[in-house]
């Protein structure tokens, strides 16, 4: 914690199949829902008021101040190393230049172990420790295997990373210095899942991969609450996320919808249209979204830049084209070049050496821009995922075009 | 910011020498005092009451939060990207296998840039572009450096960059990406600051040398405001600091004795010990704390893992002895592998991974429990200066003994 502050008491009072609606108990060991092998969603009771005001708690500047709509029961398993909070900041000088109303970035990249993924895992590794998990395995495109590694030493929990060979040598060695054992697999996340199932037959490590347990997506979820009280209660227009996995995007939209049922967000109130970020050399999303495919079952993606894009078959995949659809969205894959020349930018003009991912969330805001999907005069918000040092060596000697 | 706020009116009203207490204008460009070519200290008028209440912006969740005990006189003139209110972690599982009262250690690699020198940067870079600057140059260690470079872009300054060229890669990629000029310099951060004054002869650059400028220890110091105030006035008994330059355990004791003054510590209470860490390959700080030499002006280092802390002449080492005679501190200085077996231990036991730094303070709290000159019944609190990232290619490869 930031702060020293206790937990408020969990609001949690039930899981349901995202497919189905089937509820499951949120007190026990959960994976995907066994009706239907899909993920399990946490509800909340929303039946008695929650004013922000009892509902966050201002003395603690992690995103635990949203313990109330989080899941964890008790104070003494929380795992956390401070995540949360991000600063969101203005872009004054890249918004002059693009003649741009509004232009707001939040920078997951200042979180522990660099990126956004240090929410879910802080959440997830909380809620194993709740449950009586002594360790814990993931299949990785990098980020999310790092923050695992930290949580799990953290927790004195062991940990299982499984990376794909090719990603960055920082990443991996990040992970040896928490202790964890790490997997090396030829191929893509989709691959690196396989050799999970191989690996953890028996069942002995609880299996962290997004969506395949129900917490990630709750710590994922305090972005939009974030954002939304950083902005004192008014969301941009158009919100821009790098989806892989998909749980940030899928998170950020549960949050806002969770807001509108306390009343935290005005019932009239329209939320932002929600894009969803690719990388041209993996777009099952956009695939899909643009009706050439049925969906990502038989995709086939190249590795990128952007490790965390890597990620062909999503289980995530009808929930983030659900987003999409309910807030008028739209998918926008971003070229390998691209990435780089959107590094270049954010560096030069606003400080921010940013992970490929975020780079690439800038890119397809200047292409709907250009292309007329977004106007100048809206309120744009970038969601930067992650710092660039990780990838430095995927794109060092590249800081000049 | 962090979030959208104002910033309260700054109560600067002079700089002093720090040598023969002669005031200086603190609305117009300075460097050294030009009675005695030593630092320039800022100076608040305290003389009407400020609580607490008042003095802090608790809606700012950065170090801007201070902004009343801060030399920006406006707004429009902050560079920032959110730096400042880190998170302040108890470390539970170190704690209990030495057998600890209470172990906190205060994560500064959660800054932008990864490391403290934000804070300096950050104020320094705002005052340049005040006084109308519009090109910085700095001679820096590593750290200084990147963070000099981002605000400079995020400002819209010029940055030059001179560091040693033994510094690993990634502290010069990441000035490349934020379109800084870096000049590689054979030997340590003097030889660098002499390459500056031939670079600079003409004066057409600001020099940003720690303590040649008089607002980066301003920066530093919130780090002693946050600490207060993250453990609710009551300071811990023993503070432990990695010193190379010194603007960190300088600007933290000025904090300590401004709040005093402010009457937000009470009269009474007793200040922490401040113990001073360094490298043994770099420490002349120790040297001269046991009478070894009159003084640091002939000392010669060599380089350490810890590239912060490889700084053989510090201007400020007079300035750094007070404060260790005032608080009853004491020098430490660490070997090379004992920074690899300090982070090899936060790695593993917590899940930090930390810059040599930061496993250098962790190391002399373990060597001065074992010389019984600190107690396990004391609230011992150890700075993590930065993360571990940008040292990779120095570490590579250790994380296991
Ligand atoms: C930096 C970064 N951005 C974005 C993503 C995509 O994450 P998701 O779609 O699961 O939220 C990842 C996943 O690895 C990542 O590491
Ligand atoms: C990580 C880190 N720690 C500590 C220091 C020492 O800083 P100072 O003594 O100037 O506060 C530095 C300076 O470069 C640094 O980069
Ligand atoms: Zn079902
Ligand atoms: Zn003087």
């Amino acid at each position: 914690m930031k702060r020293v502050a206790t937990l408020p008491q969990s609001r949690i009072h039930a899981l349901h199949c995202a497919q189905c609606q089937t509820s499951y108990s949120p007190f026990e060991l959960q994976s995907v829902s066994p009706c239907c092998q899909q993920p399990l969603v946490a509800d909340y009771d929303m039946s008695w008021p929650l004013t922000p005001g009892a509902g966050i708690n201002l003395a603690d500047s992690s995103m635990w101040r949203y313990g109330a709509l989080l899941p964890l029961l008790d104070e003494a398993n929380k795992v956390t190393l401070g995540e949360g909070l991000t600063p969101l900041l203005t872009l004054p000088r890249l918004a002059a230049r693009y003649d741009l109303h509004a232009l707001l970035l939040k920078d997951e990249g200042q979180n522990p172990t660099g990126s956004f993924k240090a929410r879910g895992l802080s959440m997830a590794i909380s809620k194993a420790k709740e449950l009586g998990v002594s360790g814990c395995i993931i299949p990785t495109a990098g980020n999310a295997g790092v923050a695992m590694a930290a949580y799990c030493a953290r927790g004195g929990l062991s940990a299982t990373v499984v990376m794909p060979r090719h990603t960055p040598e920082a990443f991996k060695e990040e992970c040896y210095w928490y202790g964890a054992q790490v997997e090396l697999v030829d191929g893509l996340i989709n691959d690196c899942a396989a050799r999970v199932r191989q690996l953890n037959a028996g069942g002995e490590l609880l299996d962290i991969s997004t969506l395949k347990e129900p917490y990630r997506l709750e710590g994922k979820k305090t972005m939009g609450y974030e954002i939304a009280e950083q902005l004192n209660w008014q969301l941009p227009d158009v919100l821009l996320y790098p989806a892989g996995g998909g749980t940030g995007l899928i998170g950020i939209w549960k949050a806002f919808r969770e807001m509108k049922a306390l009343g935290w967000l005005a019932p009239e109130a329209a939320l932002p249209r929600m894009v969803a970020v690719q990388a041209e050399n993996c777009c099952p999303l956009l695939e899909t979204y643009l009706g050439h495919q049925p969906n990502c079952h038989n995709y086939t993606g190249r590795p990128t830049l952007a490790n965390g894009l890597a990620v062909p078959r999503p289980l995530g995949e009808p929930l983030m084209l659900e987003v999409l659809r309910e807030s008028n969205g739209t998918v926008v894959a971003i070229s390998e070049e691209g990435m780089l020349e959107g590094m270049r930018e954010l560096g030069q003009q606003e400080g921010l050496f940013v992970a490929p991912e975020g780079a690439a969330v800038w890119m397809a805001a200047r292409k709907l821009l250009a292309e007329g999907w977004l106007h100048a005069d809206e309120r744009i918000l970038l969601l930067n995922t992650g710092n660039g040092q990780k990838y430095m060596s995927n794109v060092a000697g590249r800081a000049w075009a």
